[in-house]
């Protein structure tokens, strides 16, 4: 019997101590778990379930654009890491090494695969007939300066896609890295419900080797800023240093231009950190594996009839995916809570007195309402607060970013604000030794987007009180 | 143009060279290609989709059996490695080692994940209740003990699925062994057309830890059997290394009892050398990744009509995968050699006068018939065609299989028929230094299956002389 009762649920508020909220919803949720390796996690299957549904959705918007998947070593020499200097740099600290004895070769663990997918590139490459080329993995990545484990975001292994694609020109490079930027911004609006600011990385922060990079920044409920997904225009850099150049269409040699773009299971923690709370995991409905649960009530007698009448429920409702707990060595309150914690959207009370009325009893997750339904109306009406509950958990994640979001034109203003853990807007003069007083006299903000809108007059830089190059957002980070 | 016409043909024929053919067979219909990394492959588009389509496959089998796939650390600490003590052994030779500096820790790239799994099931498994516990993993694994490389066949990285179950009973875990072998036997068969022989491995063979390994076994085109697959009924050493252990339901402590199954992407290896022939890949029609290709055949004049009357085929015809190779820079018959390369296994052609005539050409990949069919019958034509070429697949696969199967009590015979490059059932001691000299003095036959259903009197052992215990299948193998 349900000796773990008090066990189970969520000891710690989500407004006491976040972090250790964080890590006990995720394990008692039944997401992921800590690994006995420092730094790894083990991805449990509701855990990998979700995984697998942003998987399939992204997957199939990958397909449709034309874009392939494959699949390149995880191990990676290392002189590739000398090839591009900037990349090396910024790689450095990252990398796990593996020793071939034999070959007297080193190699790195990959912490992502711009080197090792591009001398493959460099052999395959050789008319304009080739290009665009455009692959994409679904693979395992290891970055192993890691300091303190937080499961989903900060492990030494973690899963991840990476595109990478080669065009002629710059303009189809560019326009395609801005795309997947804006497939990442529907992801996570519309399947994650996370409201995201989208814009540029500034110099000092953009990826080890790009020309540019874009990105998505989410604001967790602790005030720190979340990267979401990144993508790249890595100009000529890497094909350049990777060698890679075709013959154009008059038989002159060009080099190509080139692209990447990312996002890994980091995604899942930052939605159990928006939408989760005291109870423990809540879940948006298109990504919740079990969006369903119905719980049968009854007592000895009338036992039968009800799971009868909650097994042609589950019948009924096959459209989504409905668990049925029937188990008889819990009661229905345990299993309430069990199923709270665990994050599924919609519960489906039936009780003696619901048979009688030809109703059920609907409990969302994300706000507790309670309604009777007629099951005549069911499928209409659970259609309607499945959708409901996606908008409101985003809707709420949105106003959130809004009320926390601010403009900041004078130093001062701008210290109180990141003090008050906002993403803070400021006219910014672009320059890295700028950027890096700014973290040091603020205990680590660091510049997360700049963006797409600009205004025209900028103002002075809100540090240096030079000339501002530009808005940007700054803020603490994951 | 076509400059590289010359290079496009295989160049080795299948029956002179058989491993020089695969590997140009391989890499010229663009399944892989080796990496700069020694031993390591890239899998490319069509190879990567053939997996896909493996895993797509197999993963339904997966979810409904009721297993649920997860996500482990890709490494294992060293000392993980030793409790187990055969697994330990058996292992030693394929690891590669990661050094955390800071910890002073060593671990192992994961070559299969038995141990580092069972630590965290010792963790999760406290009662009756958490049991079974069936789980499952997609991942890359890493074996170093790689001589040479053989694309798909033997390199350091593959790519695969391990499913590993808990259970109170050593029934309820064998049967599942048993089931899933069988489940694996369907996709080779149903899928792949590669008929398999059953059964079970002998002491020297099977795998490091087990108490009995489940196998199906292909023989390739060189006389060499193929593994295709292998499920494990571990018993309860594992249990015992990793201390797992269960409140049975009158709260007395108990062993569990586990098995574990996989299968990879040699699988694509096998189905390749099994299949194709001197103008390069032949794939089943159920794996290929485009089904049909359709060329269309004009002149100036009519290129229009026919390009319009080609993809309106294209859309009529879109519950299978087609492409419509309308490339103005090559000949019909560059293209034919090019479809023809990558294992397409059916090819429309449509010319000035099939549209007279509301007619297409339908070529066979698997052996080159040609037919006209009117267009109005072409949806039920295209279905019996695919239907057919799977099934001459399968049959010229199972006729070799039989033909090449061979039965022997007498040492000498058996000496020839392994000569002769059979696959020869032989009576058996069972004893592994028995077997051991029988690998000696044949150059390397190796015992490939113990088959399920034995006759009653087995005889004298082929080598030792010694009653038989068994009939077992021996051959030289990859």
């Amino acid at each position: 019997m349900p000796q773990k009762e008090e066990q189970l649920g969520i000891k710690v508020k989500k407004d006491k101590d976040f972090s250790e909220w964080y890590n006990e919803v995720v394990i008692k949720g039944e997401l992921a778990d800590h690994s006995v390796v420092r730094g790894f996690m083990v991805i449990k299957p509701r855990g990998y379930a979700v995984w697998e549904k942003i998987q399939s959705y992204f997957d199939e918007k990958i397909k449709k654009s034309g874009v392939k998947n494959a699949y390149f070593p995880l191990l990676i020499p290392e002189s590739f890491f000398k090839k591009e200097a900037k990349h090396a740099e910024g790689f450095a600290p990252e990398l796990a090494w593996v020793m071939d004895e034999e070959q007297k070769e080193k190699y790195a663990l990959r912490p992502t695969s711009e080197t090792i997918m591009y001398d493959s590139y460099s052999k395959w490459i050789r008319s304009w007939r080739d290009l665009p080329l455009r692959l994409n993995q679904w693979c395992n990545v290891l970055r192993w300066e890691v300091k303190q484990t937080k499961l989903f975001l900060r492990t030494r292994e973690f899963l991840w896609q990476e595109g990478h694609c080669v065009y002629e020109t710059e303009q189809e490079c560019d326009r395609e890295a801005r795309m997947f930027l804006n497939e990442y911004k529907k992801l996570s609006e519309e399947l994650l419900a996370i409201p995201v600011i989208e814009g540029m990385k500034t110099e000092k922060e953009k990826f080890a080797g790009a020309k540019t990079t874009y990105t998505i920044e989410a604001l967790m409920p602790d005030g720190k800023a979340l990267q979401m997904g990144t993508s790249h225009n890595l100009g000529q850099n890497f094909a350049k240093a990777f060698d890679i150049a075709f013959l154009d269409r008059n038989e002159k040699k060009q080099m190509p231009w080139q692209n990447s773009w990312g996002f890994s299971t980091r995604l899942i923690g930052a939605m159990v950190m928006m939408h989760s709370d005291d109870k423990g995991i809540v879940l948006p409905p298109k990504i919740a594996p079990t969006q369903i649960v119905i719980v049968p009530i009854f007592f000895k007698d009338d036992k039968e009839k009800i799971l009868k009448k909650a097994n042609e429920l589950k019948n009924k409702l096959k459209k989504y995916s409905v668990e049925l707990d029937d188990r008889d060595s819990y009661t229905p309150g345990w299993k309430f809570n069990e199923w709270e914690l665990k994050g599924v959207p919609l519960r489906i009370e039936i009780g003696p007195k619901d048979v009688e009325k030809s109703q059920v009893v609907l409990v969302r997750r994300d706000n507790n309402d309670k309604e009777a339904v007629k099951i005549a109306d069911l499928d209409k009406e659970i259609e309607n607060t499945l959708g409901q509950i996606h908008k409101n958990l985003f809707d709420k994640a949105k106003k959130f970013l809004n009320e926390n979001t601010a403009e900041a034109k004078a130093w001062d203003d701008f210290l109180k604000q990141i003090k008050d853990k906002k993403l803070v807007k400021a006219p910014f003069c672009g320059s890295m030794e700028c950027e890096g007083s700014i973290r040091d006299k603020t205990d680590g903000a660091t510049s997360r987007a700049i963006p797409f809108e600009q205004p025209k007059n900028i103002g002075n830089c809100i540090h240096c009180r030079k000339q501002g190059k530009f808005m940007v957002y700054f803020g603490k980070a994951y």
